[in-house]
Order: C-alpha cells, then structure tokens, then sequence
C-alpha cells in the first residue's frame, strides 16, 4: 500500500489523573474522484487502498456495469501503487485519489440517481480543506474554555435522551451543549450527517447562531463531514465517545476546532486544539 | 409527528434456544429530496421528522444560504406535520419527502460539490424500492441455508481480522463469508459502504459474481444501501451486529434477502426472508 491506512498523530490523552503527549493511529480518510470514460462521475470520501475494488463494487451496485468483461481499462495514478492483472490498468495519466472506468462502447449507463458529480480535476485532503475554509475566511476564535469533568458529563446526558435509539437500536444522536453542559437539543437520525443538520438547523430556525459557545456532542465517529458542519455553523468543540478519521484532525486543526474522541467515562482523546479544554 | 419515526414490524428473534415471533421497533428510514427555488438539489436517506430543520441545516453547512434572512418560503407536504413560524410555510403544493427551500433573488449559490442532485419528481420508500427491483428483475433464489451456530461464529471471525480497527478503533468492516462460515476476503474503511462495494469489487475482479452462496457480514448498522448492494451482487444473506432500518427491510422483503441483525453471542434477530436459517 502506498500510502497508510492509519497514520499516527500527535494527541493529548487524559486518563482521568493526568495527560499524556502520544502518537496515535487514526484512521486514513481521503476523498476519490471517479470518472466513467474521464468523466466525473461520483466523489466518496474513503479510506485509502483498494481504489479499484471500490470503484468496480460501486459501479457495480449501481448498474452502471454489468461484469468485468464490458471494462476495457482502468487509470488510476502510479502512487496508489494498485496493479491489476485482470483488467488493463494505465498508471501515468491520472492525478492521485482518482479512478477512471472505461467500458466498452454501449454499456455503462449512467445512474439517474444518488450519485455525485464534480467537475473538479484532482481532489486530496487539501483540496477538501481549502473548499471548507477558503482564505478568506478565518479560523473559530471562541474562547469557550471547559473542564475535563464537564466533558464526562457529556455522553450520558446525550444517551439519555435517545428516545428513538432506545427502542430501536439504531439511531445516531447529535446534541448541542452549553459551556455548563446543560443538553440544549438533541437530534436523533439514521445518519449521523443528518442528525448533526437537524441539531443545528434547529438553532437557524431560533436565529441562534453562530453557536460559539456550544459544544456539540456526536454519538458515531467524526469524519470530515461531521467537523465541517461544525465549523460551518461556528461551534468549537466537538464531542465524540468514537474516533474521528485522519481528515477531520486535519480540518479540525485548520479550522480552530477543538476535537474530542473515545469520551467514555474518565478518559478521553484530544486531536487539535486543546487549549479550551482547562486541566483539572 | 405524521409519520412514525420508529415503526413496529414483525421479526424472528433467537434467543439461543426458541424462537420467538414478536413486533419490534426499528429506525424508520425513507428518502428526503431536498429542492432549492424548485429545483432538485439532493436526495438524503434520512427518519423521517424535523425535515425543515435538515434542510436548513444541510444547506447553511454547504454554505447554500447565510442565514435565515435569505429564506422566503418553504413548501413541504401537508403530512409532514411540520409547522414553523418563523419562515412561510406553504403545505398544499408539494409531495411527502421533499422539502423546497425558496430564497431571496441573489442569494442561494448552488454548490459546485459532494451533492446529490435528481430529475425524479417525488420520492419515497416504495420509489426507491422500485429503483433498485425494477419488475423484469427477480428477487433472489439461492438455496443457501444456514444455522443459527454458524451465525454465532462471524462476528468473532470478522473482528479477528479487522487489523484497523484494532488499531484506530475507527473503521467499518465489510466480510464475505462461505456457507460454511469460512471468511474468504474483508475489506475495511472509514464507511461502511465504501467495505461493502471493496469487498464485492474484490469478487468482481476475480469473476467471482453472483454470491449466491455467499453471506454478507457488515461491523455497523444496515441501512437500504448496503441490502441494495448486497442484492445487486446476489448476496442471499446480509447479518450485522447492530440494527437494520425501516427500508432496508421493506427492500430485504422484496428482493429476497435474508437480512439478520443484533447477531451478538447466542441471539441474533430476522427481519426478512427467515427460511434460510435453519432451526437448531
């Protein structure tokens, strides 16, 4: 593989008594560009490693191929570091975090429906960055500073007004804190994105943002997507009792958002700006 | 609330020495499709409920609108239930699971990337649905039986291999096991989808398809998505440790897939085609 499935950061761990300074393993996240014939088709955000596979599988599942034989070739850039022996596979074309499909004239029909399409040429981490934050538009500056202890507090409260996901199973949550740690709203969904959206849409229905001196606490892990809407709407810290990918540290960082993972009872990680959390 | 956000359905559960036939609670799941000024601008799964509220809040993270100043109106089906006071709201003009969000002449920039957009005219479970089991395409008839013992042993068998997971605590799992409980290949990522469609393009570039005697082993939750990729891939069996949404069974129904969830230990739930697992 050429590039790691789970890079190792610089985080704070607070282990109930005192912090320790550790590299960590987070996993890799990254968007793909996939074209059909060299025309954008679809951006994913994914893991790194197995590209071809993901784009075969999806093209699949979608109908957009039937079998292997209607692919005549597949572009996908040297450093991905992917060979194929079943399918013609050219490596000096392409820009990194792309696959192209080609198939045989007649087959691959474009799916009428949930898909994706970008007209951008080349798409990294950065790229996905600077889309989020352009330069002209600055990092969170709130000053809200919170306790370890507070933190602590934060999932149970979140857990028990998980209406749904108790009797179900199967809701995500998204809850927005004040400083003090009094739950505000929570939002319950099947996806963790649209819980998020509901929670702060919310508080754009009140005329109540920007939300700079709230926390927002997620039930699932945090992915790009997740801080993005965070920074979006001005919160400053985000909570989470899972783990956050390799790109939403980034955009954390980038963005001046505080990044809490694996909150579960006295222990938790920090990812990019600590300083609002206060030591006990 | 029009709609329930929780619906009871008929199951099968296990319980390591009977079954039992019981109505359970799932998380509803339907599509939304958003529209800006009248045109299509994404389609979300999402539980039905706080619809406003999303597509406020999904279209102030894409930085669509600023604030709720630019909004002047939004239409959304009687049915819904949803009322706001702040924001016109017209009901009479528009199908269930859309919400149209009217803005100011000069706001709204439509954005460039990472969004749905759909020519379809409303939307819901049973279009959906039909979307993926158009009516010259059968639901699936493998053969394939299993017992309830084999059942027990894949999750253990899954995260024995999830070498990511074990290192970032934050990947997703995707397995294809024998009927026999052999794993023959896992592929792991930040979404789940994204393991599932590597897992199945792994198949696809060994000529490997259809999995008609294949079972579909998946770490997180089954929405519709992943019972539409495993029936495209004719996979018979889909099994999770967690729990299934409201459509992923509607759709396991029809296209004839056996769709198991909350297998942990010695119990495990059906919510779909039950006659594949053999009784003990």
């Amino acid at each position: 593989m050429a590039r790691p499935q789970a890079p190792r950061i610089p985080i704070s761990r607070w282990r109930g008594r005192a912090w320790e300074h550790l590299d960590d393993a987070v996993a890799a996240e990254e968007p793909l560009q996939l074209l059909l014939n060299g025309e954008p088709l679809s951006i994913v955000m994914r893991t790194p490693g197995h590209d071809i596979e993901l784009a075969l599988g999806l093209l699949s599942a979608e109908r957009v191929i039937g079998s292997l034989v209607e692919v005549t070739g597949i572009r996908i850039s040297a450093e991905s570091g992917e060979r194929e022996d079943r399918v013609p596979v050219a490596d000096d074309l392409i820009e990194s975090n792309q696959v192209d499909i080609h198939v045989r004239e007649g087959t691959g029909r474009r799916p009428e429906r949930s898909f994706l399409a970008s007209s951008a040429c080349g798409v990294c981490g950065k790229t996905s960055i600077e889309n989020v934050i352009p330069a002209d538009r600055p990092a969170l500056s709130s000053r809200l500073q919170v306790s370890a202890e507070l933190l602590y507090s934060l999932p149970g409260r979140l857990r028990e007004q998980q209406s749904l996901f108790a009797r179900t199973g199967g809701l995500h949550a998204a809850g927005l804190f004040t400083g003090e740690g009094e739950l505000l709203e929570i939002r319950e969904d099947i996806g963790r994105h649209n819980a998020t959206d509901k929670v702060v849409g919310a508080f754009l229905l009140d005329d109540r943002l920007p939300l700079s001196d709230r926390i927002l606490m997620v039930s699932g892990r945090t992915g790009f997507e997740i801080v993005q809407k965070a920074y979006a709407a001005g919160i400053p810290i985000v909570a989470s009792v899972s783990a956050p990918s390799s790109l939403a540290v980034e955009l954390a960082q980038t963005a001046g958002v505080t990044l809490v993972g694996f909150l579960r009872e006295r222990r938790f990680n920090i990812y990019a700006n600590p300083d609002r959390i206060s030591r006990p």
